[in-house]
């Protein structure tokens, strides 16, 4: 049998269409390269642009034939839907604004759909999309990438398996500089980020859209816990900007456990500084985005260790997450296709009827997206209510 | 002319009277060292116990004959000031409940003074504390220890020159792990600490007296800036403790910037992790109490950068603290010297009526120490309010 | 145009075949992640046994057609060389003694060649080949898949563009536990490494094939120079092994320039420790594999950087091997992709007729695999010799 | 009975006489402030310069009255020898030549010494000052301060105690960049260095006397090892320098293990970079200077720890090395301070008759120093023999 899972159920590998990710998006090639790496995926359509030339004429670039380049995403999930070998998968890397819109195409067109976070823009949306989810029997997969790094893995599997005992205490910060400069959010150079400016489109909080909702994602992946209040202060530091610059948070989590969380983009000459310490009873395990193939665990009784990728002690969950042996490290891409990967394990894995490993059904889900979703609301409502503690829970 | 200011000034060392720090007292050797090390201050009298006889045995051990080992500190002040070749300053590292008494004798009494901290329990004591100082025209040094270190100081020395720009945002964590395990608190082996566990002689929160005050005090030594709000959560994870063990808190400065404190006692396997991280309009600068001579300075624009103790780029504020070439690190005992020595050309330029440098009077006072006990009272009646914003500003 | 130039050069992917890689080889399963990362291949042909009927079979699994899954090299590549659409590029990734064959034959039959290392066990073959590769106008590209990751390229760019000043000295080490324990290398489940322990098949010392070809690689392509004396020390530290696991030399370079280095496979605990220090008149530069995405950067006058894959003073060579924005860690497949990658871009300009980027062509060569192959020649006659300078100097 | 064990032994501390140390001295102010740190040493006579009144003048500044500050070590010996109350032990911090000369003083006068490394320039002068040391049954400590660092300590003990296993590979390197600079040997401000540079004054090498002697001393102290034979290149990288400033080495211990060295002052950037390599076969240890607290073990199975002062698995060599709860940084300072006070506490025994901790008794002596000077002059030997092999044990 082939070590590649969608291969060994499918015997080959499963058709990928893409909505958005057209010329100069970082994130669509962020996207495809991670359907790429494990070979589980085939891309062969994709809505790159409104404009029909331009989709197909980047779809040539990129490997997509002229006749399933599409202008519109109505366009592509109809005729492949219809085709003798069209996609099984839709990806969507498009302004945040659309996700839903396009989520649920995909979904009502049969799909299993894969979605950029964060997963909507408003909390009702995200509510209805996740019902619909459930209602389709249909695989749903929100990338928040950082979850498919194996030493996160690692450590959501030390939480469940009770090395840290109970958990007491999180801290979560990402702190990035993109923004620090007084135009930074306005430097794209050709406009097309724009739509991050305007809250219709990007949502009602800059930073934690974009990051806060990856601090709060990766907080609950590993603890498996559920915020339940949050008593935050969001706002801008750069002065004369429009969109928010920097969140901080009390949290409050559904076993008593209490936390911290700060976000910004606004922090001169930080690069991507995603990091989480989580203590229990039995010790403590902290975590940084930057250097992501090592973790400390500080156990309550004993001198502190490094974990690393694959090192000593890695749990299958991790495991399974590592290519390569222990010391070459697994980086940004990895991590990423980790998700996609897992994804198609479970695509296909439903496609053929069987049952795909328990440990690859792990990813980010609609409930996952929902919750990031009502994080990020309760958020801003709880600055706008001078701080006071706010209901961050979701009936799902 | 000597490189030793204080015999530059008098001819002498200082004579120096301690109350506390008896037979098994961390933080009394600490003291008495930092005052020997840079050879400013003769240890002459004390009172190492409430029993004359333990005092006299304890004393002959550390260096203090027999008849200025006292009792009590009224015996010793009395005695000391009355006394040909007397002590010249007081150094108090009681409980922290009789520091206000203490300090207050002390004055009284006509001596220079220097405390550890906190200040006092009680935010009257602290303004009443201070008042008297401001009258009495004598020294006050709260030993802050952490702002002894030279990377300490270079940063504020670094902020202070402009290099960072507009203060935005500061973020500043002391989490340790000495009080994790479920009898942490209670197991001090003698029974010597027990004082720390009532409120009424350790004061209002155990977490912030002991520590958190500390990452107040650095926030604001190095940025320059009052803390004027504070919106908290102060409490205890480890279950059926009667004091705290985590504060959490959102904080407002006085110039608009903004920023998060997050301190416990309870992360089980962390030693000591004071860590602040300080953004600017022009850079970022982090420092990590655990690798106290290096300082990451991050510019708006160009690589980041390590600094070192005594390295390139090191201002005379910074340069001054150090006693070594680079690369030669400094520790903690060092820092703590630091403190004791730049009070000692304080006192020493009083006594002689001279100027000492301006860079030597940076060491905390009593303003910061008032200020130390404003932010733990504003932060515990936060707390009590459901986490409201709550002012921290005080009139000195 | 496409950002791929491999579809603009040839409105295509290259057709890639490869030798060896079969079910169960790290190394094959990396060097295909590495081709397909960045989309400028396409493998369509192998051979992944000897038997047939298993190359048929492992083909499958990866995406080889049954008829393109041959049994041996003679096979596969008279077949694609006859065939319309047949293979550009033969990738070899078999035991070393089959290096030299294989390549020759691949460039016999006009092919371009992608190797893995060491190119040859010996030294008369891997000039033989070399002089080849040099007849055949087809380009080489050797694996030293360090060299692809993005310090290591700026770190050479420094160099070049004379950051660094006039270089002085070098220090390299590669340092790993994998054959710690007294059986280890004994221990590969399947036996299918057991050629690696026979030094016929896996070449005169395998601590220096393994890695210390990477050691010597790493420190030529960064400092430009050449080596040309060694006195070394080769040798065996675990009790009852028959091949090498440690080896340590002094250097001496063509400019003058001298070095040290220390590869050992035998360093319990060790994971993948390759770090390279080279200083020269103005500055010092310090590069770790483990942490690839940070370099120091350490000038004579001014603080010590901390130098970022994307960050600021990213030059052109380090930034074509980026794919994401600083901050986002890119590692060994990545390091690994731009190996094969460039390959593409030169072998596509080549078929093209037109000019590949020059810096597109900067991945290891057969002069440098040939150079790697005196090296470790020259280390081991140095350490029969006991320890007498030798030259490793070959004309090319 | 007192936690100082001086004044246990004696009910008093020791007193203690400099030879050198004189104005802008930066290691004589450093030894007095190590003889200071924990109050086992009071300073009461020195020869502080060979100018009388100077002497004098400088005395009064660091407290030693005037009929106790000499002009000559002769004078200073002789007058202390015969005087009630006079000194107990003699320290030594001159120029390297005049080491010998001035500890045979001392010796003969029935001192205790305590001397500043290397111990001697000749190798002759090292085997005698030894004997010398031997025959008289006084304590003879030589500063080699890194071994007084607790982790220093702790790997020792970790050796000791069998936790690595078999020693087999031990790699150190020492590099700095204060002489990278053209200039920089000439540098010294006011001239009193140039000593250094003239090779019957400094010593015959001057980067192995300054720190490739103390490479050499932490290699052994922690293996427990000796060094049997080196081949060594040592050089001068920067052009028109007359002294060494590099030096490169093979290693060959008494067990059979190997190893490798690097020592140089002239990598630019660098600040005071001692790192050292252990790996026996259960594991590996790693320990940097510029970050002493810390630690690095990596057992052959199980995860990697990171070590600390007074940490988990603190053994007790290394846990009477600190002074304060893990966390708090000790430094240079505090390393260098014990160095002094395990003396102190040696010193007091033999006076007193009694017997000191074992583990008091472990820091450099003459016979270390012996070897230092061994391997020194080996390492030059071998270096004008074209490398080859040389003997550097000595019959002590």
């Amino acid at each position: 049998m082939s070590d590649n899972p969608v291969i060994s159920a499918l015997g080959r590998k499963l058709r990928l269409g893409v909505i958005g990710g057209g010329p100069g998006s970082f994130i669509g090639a962020m996207h495809r390269a991670a359907a790429r790496l494990d070979d589980r995926y085939e891309l062969v359509a994709g809505v790159l642009s409104s404009n029909p030339d331009r989709s197909k004429t980047f779809g040539a670039d990129i490997g997509i034939s002229a006749d399933r380049a599409y202008g519109s995403a109505g366009e592509m999930l109809s005729s492949e839907a219809g085709r003798e070998g069209g996609i099984d998968v839709c990806a969507i890397m498009t302004p945040n604004d659309s996700h839903f819109e396009y989520c649920s195409l995909a979904l009502d067109a049969g799909f299993d759909v894969i979605c950029d976070k964060p997963m909507t823009n408003t909390l009702d949306e995200a509510i209805a999309l996740h019902k619909k989810v459930v209602k389709s029997d249909r695989i749903f997969c929100l990338t928040h990438n950082y979850t498919g790094y194996p030493m996160v893995r690692q450590a959501r599997a030390m939480v469940a398996d009770g090395q840290l005992g109970d958990i007491r205490m999180i801290q979560v910060e990402y702190v990035q500089g993109g923004n620090a400069a007084d135009d930074a959010v306005q430097a794209n150079e050709d406009g097309s980020l724009s739509w991050r400016l305007d809250p219709e489109r990007g949502g009602p909080s800059l930073v934690l859209g974009d990051i806060g909702t990856h601090a709060h994602n990766l907080a609950c992946f590993i603890s498996g816990l559920e915020l339940t209040q949050i008593a935050a202060q969001v706002g801008t530091v750069v002065p004369d900007r429009k969109v928010h610059d920097v969140a901080g948070a009390l949290l409050r989590f559904d076993n008593g456990a209490v936390g911290n969380l700060w976000a910004t983009q606004a922090a001169a000459g930080v690069e991507n500084c995603l990091r989480i310490r989580i203590s229990g009873s039995l010790g403590t395990i902290e975590w940084w985005q930057e250097t992501p193939a090592q973790m400390a665990f500080r156990p309550l009784d004993g001198p502190a260790q490094m974990r690393t990728n694959n090192g000593p002690g890695t749990l299958p969950a991790a495991a399974r997450a590592c290519r390569i042996v222990s010391g070459h490290p697994e980086g940004f891409h990895e991590g990423f296709a980790n998700i996609y990967s897992d994804a198609a394990e479970a695509v296909s894995a439903r496609i053929a009827g069987t049952k795909a490993d328990p440990l690859a059904l792990d990813f980010p889900n609609s409930a996952d997206g929902a919750r990031g979703v009502a994080f990020a609301h309760a958020a801003v409502t709880s600055s706008k209510d001078n701080s006071a503690w706010t209901d961050c829970r979701i009936e799902l």
